[in-house]
């Protein structure tokens, strides 16, 4: 089971100590799609224009999901989230999301720039919901990370293509 | 704006009334995939049957984050869910996810759903990061509701199919 | 200590018991000011124009902050709330807050609304502290609640009029 | 929009990025009032005598509410809080309520002050509305801070006086 | 596996479906003592004499705690309780906990009555901890329950008698 | 009062002021045992063998459970806890439960290590009420501490025996 650092020699699932660990900056990139009718679209990028922005709530949504991390992932280390920020791109059939996360501590913020982006996402479902029911939520993935021991990591193909 | 059912007529989001809607029986049904390394995969699987089991693990955080859901999408409402149920099939590629959740209540359980399935992913994300951070997670939809005033939704296409 | 209902008659604070109360519709109102530099103000509203609101952000914060409200007031009862809404009024030296919530419940929703306009008021606050650390929150109280065995409560002063 | 820093330049929200700004020590301290009738006040007092006391219910919901202050705001900050003490003060027809925060961080703790402060407000609007529904809780403000690279506030003005 | 409930037919983990069962009020009873040096239990009932009251702190603290039981215990339904008290007794080397939780719901409020129970015990430890580190909290059980389908419980022993 | 350090002079309650400790690597150790029928007791390792483990889920209840301790502890500092390792050892009549935290931080992680133990003993409970109601929690105490002013704390006797 060596493999899975959750898990101890026994196979016994565990918060992994990283005490000994140096305080380091460290940032982590995360994307994902929502799919969506382009008329629903339509609808979310004229809601920008006039009052009511779906994206603004999906974004603050998302920034505060990533503080909550630590409470829905059950294996992650509570941080001191140091900046996070959420971009929305259009394309030509979905919203691309892109959430960047900062902290100075013991361990990375992959999982709370990925929680981010599912949170927000969510909430684009949840805010054009009753408009088209059948959106989907894809291509939730780490882009970047750096900072810790693990050392860089730079995801090559482009997850989030327009479709 | 009249299509957003979150904004009112100026625009600005709101939590909706439904003070006056019945209490009814829903269920909600969502899916999703997490896509992954072959081996990483095997790994997974590998750990249901000695000790250390990463899906349960990530069925715990599912039905815990369903319990969570108001609390992370801003314009839910709060509900006393009644039932959760996650399940997960092994496909070629990828976990499948599903999420089954009920509430006897005056509103609908989608978000529950999607939120349990959407954690449930990454916390299959969490817990195996260490020996794939390229893991990605896809295809997180709707695809069954009833009860309540909209009726019933059936997802027709196959959301989360092999690849 | 009779006439404080959190407290027992050996004055030990308690959630009261409203197992036996009927469920009934509940609404309850409150309202508050934020007073601050009419340059602060002034910069509040041009930020509704552009991107980057101000008021959204703290609507989201104050509906979000009342479905907490059970875990910051020691001897609340959770409550499945069915409606919040938030709106603000330009005055000369402030911004005016208003929340309405609803309940079908067995208890009131006074808390919830007057959490809603505490949580938007911090929430401007916080958003405006750079440019201005003098801001004071003021005059946050109920105006209107109906509904349940205490009746009708409607206050009659203006609480929070121009200054 | 550049004064706000809450906002980038495209005025869309964020989590201002600290993570370079050094660590240091920081206070910040927050003054609100509860304006009630006089029996209510004195009931309150009373309350202390006997067992059964209204100002440490609120003391305790205070202390507990500064520590969720970074899940009401969207944009605070998590911290590791190292310090809160609330007081209170009897006025001739008001409760003062006075919070002081403390934190060895990247960032200030102005908010968790006013929302300490915010929250012993409610929770003696709570404990007491059985016999006062119409109490108003005002001039919550901030009224020192010290530590980080903004130096030092003091409020020049008294804004919570005997009225 | 039959016979734990919280397990469907492969075992694997669930929430209980309850989405059919009848609401109906129900009651739970559940005891706990702390165990300490006579002179910790001394300084505990003094406390209550002048300001700085130990046990008033624990109480507030298991009626919190016993509202947040749904997001600690994996598989417990979320609930909106009704009405919580938790009395204090005087032992000789300890002070027993007995808290009453009461729902009118699906299901029952066992689990809330020994959360409430658990917490306010570990609130008596953490107050008391700078003077005894030693403290031993013990005989946390369900003592009453009724309401429901399962009928009446009623404990027949003592559990938590003078030590 | 001065024994009781989160009391001030006055007899209030206080978060105590840790912000000039200096930062170091603390550990603490905690145990306590679930009481029950033979035949639960059972049930409960045959859980393991099959699918659907009953300590597994306890284990994830405990971890995530010390993550909330210091939102259920009044006046518990909150800490970015380093590492949390649950171990269950069978008993003749009970599960032994054993937690053990790390942080580098402020202020010790006593409480952490006993809300891990308790969550996971409740969690345990609920699983298994069905079958057995009478179940007993106790001896939940500290058996170790290290790091902070306060030096080494090692329990002398066994708190936890076979019974």
């Amino acid at each position: 089971m060596g493999d899975f650092s959750h898990f101890n020699e026994q196979g016994e699932s565990r918060m992994v100590d990283v005490t000994d660990k140096p305080v380091t900056n460290r940032v982590a990139v995360a994307r994902g799609q929502v799919f969506m009718k382009e008329e629903t679209l339509q609808k979310i990028y004229d809601s920008q224009i006039v009052k009511g922005n779906v994206l603004e709530v999906a974004r603050l949504a998302g920034i505060m999901g990533a503080k909550q991390t630590h409470q829905l992932i059950p294996l992650c280390h509570p941080l001191t989230v140091s900046g996070i920020e959420l971009s929305f791109y259009r394309q030509q059939k979905s919203v691309l999301i892109e959430a960047a996360v900062k902290v100075s501590g013991q361990t990375g913020v992959e999982m709370e720039a990925l929680t981010a982006v599912s949170v927000a996402a969510l909430t684009i479902y949840d805010m054009c919901k009753a408009v088209d029911r059948a959106m989907v939520i894809s291509n939730i993935c780490l882009v970047h990370k750096e900072g810790g021991a693990s050392g860089l990591f730079e995801r090559k193909d482009d997850p989030c293509p327009e479709q």
